[in-house]
């Protein structure tokens, strides 16, 4: 069984290590994350569930620890992850059903 | 310069040639869309934003003109299009400016 | 080791509540994919070969797993492997060695 | 419209130019080439068919191309290459649709 | 033909409309830019060949044009780009041979 | 914990294995990349280090272990490693630290 609280914590991890290696790129990556995921036209959580559907879509198993943890956090619903999986698999066939059902499980372990 | 209207056409008539020659295939692909995209959760609009930030992340220029199409047919505004650029750039980096600059000549052209 | 059976059983479980989740979406997704694989100019192992070729082009792991079962199950012939292997490899360069590796070990084991 | 025949003719003449500029390379490559896709347990027509799968589901124009005149070559049926387009739509979802209509465009073209 | 300079030339007015539409997004992502490929244990075109190596493997076509235009007023020779596309293929596979073909073809153009 | 030794173990025992099963395919592949790896304009290093950028931007894991190995091998300091990874996050956002994230635990296990 894939431990998705395991995956977060490496990618942390790995994030603070990359950070102090590469202090521009990723303070510059930080600023660019928070500009695009700001309240605006569309609202936060519409901008991680499209993070998450695009996650799904190029099957990035870490990318939708991340997202999903970041939407669980905001109080995402089952009905808008589920959506989110829709979407991504009318988007990119099969293989989003095999990573749309990664996004599944990662929901159900990260929102215990 | 890039004909997005060129682009769609030919993205409707071979959709309509795969439609004779793949029925089911087609078929089905049409209620699976129609599924992925309704009234729910989400809005249809949110999801058709969702549809071409991944079209913009996974590079391919012949789905972000249908997609834009399709939200420009919904009303879409400039700053609901810029904003989801903005997350594909934060998923996507360099390759997703690219590709967002041609959402927005899409969007420039196509909402004529 | 990679446990290709389990990464087949969580594939399959999380397919069912897809199933549950998103019954439109996958119902059509059923449709498309029997319509697909079906008996036609090229016959349905062929079909399973190609999907098979595309999932190691892809780097997707849990699609290789998927699709090789449906092939073991079939009495696909190691020679028939190895030459999709080949044929992925010359599509698909050094990864494609990876992903072809991976689809090995799967064979090995789901065809016990 | 899209010109495949020039498609065609300009990798026909970059493949030249690169064989003189990376002579190792691209015989090796060329090598591989025919290993991989001659007759075996598949014979060389369902291989340029899986290639062709892949060329859609990777979204590869000039592969798309490419392999398609090969086919033509081999006397491939449109059957054969809507078959093919099936199993791509069904691995790559509605990107592979927009590509998949390409390859269909390009047989068109070719087997004139 | 392919008109390199016309792709770049687009992607250079692409990347002005961005940058007014998303000020914060852009800036961040142009002070990326510049702590990536600054001199440091690497050179800065040593960075950008290697930019040139990812954006022929991806298969991304502005990309290429625009890190090839780097490259060019940088002062690249002939050389490290047959290298770099070298590269590309044994990463890629016969996609990298298309796509290195149309580096090629951005090389002979912007070098002019 | 991602154990890279592991993975590199396995990759090495695939392609042992493939080498038996595909050796005119592995025998040519195996010219291609001693020819697309050897001194030239660019050093070996610099072209193992463009091998892991791309490994990175694609998010291959076993390619990320496997050109890390090679690096670690030549020598390769901590400082490249880092710099390579900046670029890679350049052309790939967010998904590329994550995988960035995995190539820096790959540097810290193999190099031990």
């Amino acid at each position: 069984m894939t431990d998705f609280q395991e995956i977060l914590d490496r990618v942390m991890v790995n994030m603070g290590k990359l950070g102090e290696l590469l202090p521009k790129e990723m303070d510059s990556f930080k600023t660019l994350r928070e500009a695009a995921l700001e309240e605006g036209a569309l609202d936060p959580k519409a901008k991680e569930l499209m993070a998450l559907g695009i996650s799904i879509a190029i099957k990035c198993e870490p990318c939708i620890t991340s997202h999903m943890n970041n939407l669980v956090k905001m109080g995402v619903t089952k009905e808008e992850i589920k959506e989110t999986i829709g979407v991504a698999i009318f988007m990119g066939g099969g293989p989003s059903i095999a990573y749309g059902g990664k996004a599944l499980e990662a929901f159900e372990q990260l929102s215990k």
